[in-house]
């Protein structure tokens, strides 16, 4: 009998198009969609977690085409309230989302997991694929810029990615946990992809891997991994990735992830405008990696498959 | 010199309306406005202050005229959301109120009072008069219906006032300490006037007086109580003053409130409707009690400021 799981590694918007689009290829019952909590914070008392939401309202449905973060038709009277009343409103909440952080938050309080609590709001919102967070324990993505260490929304929301960043560490990702039913799919002897999804591998992927044990369980898995480029053309389709790379004294290309991941890939997905991308260490797949439509999800999400299953059968 | 402060307690929505208008009539710096606690809850995960919250929107113009509670323009977004989400809805807290509830709990957590924040949210609204919660401490009114003990927020919104009620407590009342502005203010030799707004006896006013401490400071300031009664022609303007009398075993009437308030009162202004309301123990002051317009709530406050002058120059 073949092998029926995925896994998908993923961070925010960009990897939730990916997601979205494996959602649509795989019955629900075979894709487990792992999201890195490192950028998860605390604000105005409530737990955010901005990639498991990202994740949650695309899967759903409900996320906002334009900004690419929060939900569809938001609204923004909290938002406003908050100012007046002298709160802090730098990170942006609308309405609806806050719903989301409030109700999780006060889960949160009474015990529940955010394992449990994510299970529980995506079975609400009727998504039929697995999203786990990472761990349900703290790990907390830092950068260290010429201003010093800086918290990731500190750096990504407030200042705008604006900071040089030298370093980055994940605070608590060598005590936390992989999230129990992760690493139960990759010891199942089932997995037939491991998928790193077109996230940021600073600040979205390598959090993940750098929980102990992580790495291990991928390799033990012995499922091919396979990863799609961020990196379209030397520029990253959105976010501070090729900034990023540039500041870490990495080029800032395809080629420049693929070196990053180094001997964890088993093929990567780049696209046309990466053609040239020469060896890698991985087996390359040229396609169309901007998605813009349902429809190149979907297509981009049957490529990455398929390349894992000519890796398997090799 | 003549005596300068006013202290002034208060309930919700009817009492928030005499003290608007004592407000409007008091240069900003005579005016105390103590709000019950006792309604005072967590729900979702947010400490909520009804009376305070009341009061706040009240006195910066933000209330809304339609339902007597929250905020004016408001949205509903994230109680739609809330309710998608599996999460409690039975309480109504629109977007822009909610701002306050998040606000507070935040800054609460922080080590902050309740008064501190309070204080802060009503000078950033541009409130100038004090508004101050009876006590820092947790009071909590309960009542005993026949299905046993019940939370106040559980009677009041969850069940629409629907139990008979056969008894009221203040959990913690007699262990909190009254909030110290309070009592530096009746300590002061300075009031010229004690006033019980039109608020339920039993729910808003009656935890206020259950401190300890509370009802022999008043007595100790010397200064002439006087109540407006929220009863008028046997009818409560809104809420379940009179059924709860009724209940309690009261006659309900503006007699039956100067009663229960016993010889607390020196004066007692009730409505055109109970111009025969005959002996009470307490100064009576015949006037228009219902309070429609701004003009109305004024003209009260001026009628309630005259009876406390005419007592203290007796």
């Amino acid at each position: 009998m073949s092998k029926r799981l995925v896994v998908a590694l993923s961070g925010g918007v960009g990897g939730a198009k990916l997601a979205l689009g494996l959602s649509r290829v795989l019955p629900a019952d075979e894709l487990l969609v792992v999201a890195n909590t490192g950028d998860d914070f605390e604000h105005l008392g409530l737990s955010i977690s901005p990639d498991v939401d990202t994740l949650t309202y695309v899967l759903a449905g409900l996320d906002n085409p334009v900004t690419g973060w929060g939900r569809r038709d938001e609204t923004w009277s909290f938002m406003d309230s908050i100012g007046e009343l002298g709160g802090e409103d730098w990170f942006r909440l609308g309405d609806r989302d806050l719903a989301l952080h409030v109700e999780r938050t006060r889960r949160l309080r009474l015990g529940q997991t955010l394992s449990e609590v994510t299970s529980d709001i995506c079975r609400r919102l009727g998504i039929g694929v697995r999203v786990v967070p990472m761990s349900d324990d703290r790990v907390r993505t830092r950068l260290r810029s010429d201003a010093g260490w800086i918290d990731f929304q500190d750096y990504f929301v407030r200042q705008q990615c604006r900071p040089v960043v030298h370093e980055l560490t994940f605070d608590g990702a060598t005590l936390a946990r992989p999230q129990a039913d992760i690493m139960a799919a990759l010891r199942s002897g089932d997995v037939r992809a491991v998928i790193i999804c077109p996230s940021n591998p600073f600040i979205s992927i390598e959090p993940i891997l750098a929980m102990s044990g992580m790495r291990e369980a991928i390799k033990v898995s012995d499922a091919p991994v396979v990863a799609v480029s961020p990196i379209i053309g030397g520029q990253a389709v959105k976010g501070p990735t090729a900034k990023m790379m540039g500041e870490l004294g990495l080029e800032a290309s395809a080629a420049g992830v693929a070196a990053r991941y180094g001997d964890l890939l088993d093929g990567f997905v780049v696209d046309h405008a990466d053609a040239a991308i020469g060896k890698v260490g991985a087996r390359i797949t040229i396609a169309k990696t901007l998605m813009t439509s349902l429809h190149d999800r979907e297509t981009l999400a049957r490529v990455t498959l398929d390349a894992a299953e000519a890796l398997a059968s090799r």
